[in-house]
């Protein structure tokens, strides 16, 4: 089978495409990536993104707003399907399948006093309807929702891609992903499904982003290579103060978005370092992220696996004294970049939901309980009909 | 098959669940009313939906309330089925399969400057993974995105089952819905699926409801049996102004809602009858939807096909009253009560998601074109899998 998985991340840069070849069943699933690319939004698209994701506890949307927010995306995906086929140089009837995620405009799995959540819930927008009907093609959405359903988080869903694609049987591995939010899945060797495990560590590039684009009045809109990074020293307080925040101390499983390292946390972030210059801003944002994964280790993952390997992928990959400043920080481990072992950091989470439509459509369980804190595994997923009479 | 319909009307009264028992395929479909009853919202959800729906155009809401009150839906609808199966004595491990309209909170199936929208969107609360996790039955939801994708209003869809219903080899007949919203179905002799054709006249129960409760303080939600009406007189120079609306002039296919004739219109309303008493406000209210219905025939029609029997269902077929009047206003017909036919009234639309359920089940398109003014027939909705490893 051909399936197109399509992601929009929480940084709302654009939606990434996978395409990938997949076969087999269950846990002997083979999936290679044949392709891949990303199509940016346009500035107003942006802009709607953010709106959406900061409009979450400010009551300045109408229902009219969010019900075409999701058919807008809906065509913005589909569109995005198309142009990528053309790009990939394959035929729209070629593809059997397509995974879409959605982009999250809400995600709070866990409702009381603490979270302000009457009912836990997730909201991914992007019509799947509307892709099934310009495409032609099935496609599988809405991932989240079962998950949750089933007493989970609804996150992380990518450490089952994770153990189909890194599991080893003498190497212990963590997968490292760079994205808005950091997360990883820690594989241990020869590991069953069961004792694989998943978190987010707290933000990745999401903090560093928002200082940059602050700081630059929006000339730049992250921090290439970490170049900023590299001139700036952290400042140790407010560093000291940040890693304080209680996600840093919650026991996995656990996960977080905007709602939490969000515009709120950048500005609050500002105010204190209102009297440093850029670069120390930038280096403590990267500190931040640095230090949040390197106690991730030290607290939750260390005491628990041997670990052999990092294999890092996402977007802060590519921030080379990020990635620098890791090494310098988990000294025993082996860093591998994602791309070595098959899947190229950008493209990973597009493919893991081309991976997860493809056990959905053969009514294949694909949460990890272990990861999500699902009580069982569930079908992850709607499935919407594809062409039907138009075949 | 057994299957389950659930609906959520405009009226947000609360759940009408229908037990239907069906085989065969496409239009040789058979389906048996076995059971149905409704389950009344608590007062706190009656709040909650009116909330919703008011706030189409107003700015009151949060993207986490929005996404809260999805997923509070769906543990409402799980609800619902399982009770309703309990007091049907049926296990629920004896139903095939649920379809689950949810309920409507926005839905303006054209974009424009008239109508205020970006974008065409249709958005329906109660998330279907929720019901399928709490059931361990498949769900089919989301019916009218499809068809509102393929260039239809994404309603009305219960005509595809009225024609299975009620289409007569020698009698041409009008289906005649009277909920908040009065829709119809023309089915004429021995017609073709392509002939027949529906729309919504405009406010069926809506407009009478909301003038009793305000007109009682609340102390009386509905006019039962039309005995308000029957004690006043038409406010005559009122009763035109409202007939005036745009919408009962528009061509079919057309659909409306609370968007039109909700709040704003009823507050509207009152203002212009604030001197009358409140049996002549709701003998006006009632005027309006027997005189809007009867324009309806006249205008778009009686011009087009011939007809002999109206089918007559929905909370307003209670009305005794109101049924008069309509059968004053089109002394040529016979009135005939759905319930005669196979499926008593208020059982109707959760009967018409049960069979549209079981269709999209089997990959069969099941809109009318004609109705909806879709560019092509469609599979509606999305499925999401049952029980899986539950099963």
């Amino acid at each position: 089978m051909r399936v197109l998985g399509l992601m929009s991340g929480t940084s709302g840069d654009g939606i990434d495409v996978a395409l990938v070849q997949i076969h087999g069943r269950g846990w002997r699933l083979r999936a290679h990536l044949e392709n891949s690319c990303t199509l940016p939004y346009s500035p107003r698209v942006r802009r709607l993104l953010l709106r959406l994701a900061n409009a979450n506890r400010q009551p300045i949307l109408s229902v009219a707003e969010i019900s075409e927010a999701n058919f807008l995306l809906g065509e913005l995906f589909a569109r995005a399907a198309r142009q990528a086929c053309r790009r990939f140089r394959v035929r729209l009837a070629a593809i059997d399948l397509i995974g879409s995620h959605g982009h999250t405009v809400h995600h709070q799995p866990r409702a009381g006093k603490r979270t302000g959540a009457q009912v836990a819930s997730t909201l991914q927008l992007g019509e799947p309807a509307v892709i099934a009907e310009r495409t032609g093609i099935a496609v599988v959405a809405n991932f989240r929702a079962r998950d949750l359903a089933a007493g989970g988080q609804g996150a992380p869903l990518v450490p089952y891609v994770d153990y189909l694609l890194y599991r080893h049987p003498r190497r212990g591995r963590v997968a490292l992903n760079l994205g808005g939010i950091a997360n990883l899945t820690v594989i241990p060797a020869n590991a069953s499904p069961q004792k694989v495990f998943a978190f987010d560590t707290g933000p990745g590039n999401m903090v560093i982003d928002a200082v940059v684009e602050r700081g630059t009045h929006g000339r730049l809109r992250y921090d290439r290579s970490g170049r900023l990074a590299a001139r700036g020293q952290p400042l140790a307080p407010l560093l000291r103060r940040l890693l304080r925040h209680p996600y840093f101390r919650r026991r996995p499983p656990k996960s977080t978005g905007r709602e939490q390292f969000g515009q709120e946390f950048a500005e609050s972030f500002l105010r204190q370092a209102r009297r440093s210059s850029l670069p120390n801003r930038v280096r403590t944002a990267t500190e931040l992220t640095v230090e949040s994964i390197r106690l991730a280790f030290d607290r939750f993952i260390l005491p628990r696996a041997r670990v052999h390997d990092v294999v890092l992928g996402g977007g802060g990959a590519c921030n080379t004294f990020l990635v620098e400043r890791l090494r310098q920080s988990l000294p025993a481990l082996t860093f591998i970049p994602a791309g070595q072992l098959g899947v190229e950091g950008k493209a990973k989470e597009a493919f893991a939901f081309a991976v997860l439509a493809y056990q959905t459509w053969h009514g294949q369980p694909a949460n990890l309980p272990s990861a999500t804190g699902a009580r069982h595994p569930v079908v992850l997923g709607v499935i919407v009909p594809g062409g039907g009479s138009r075949a």
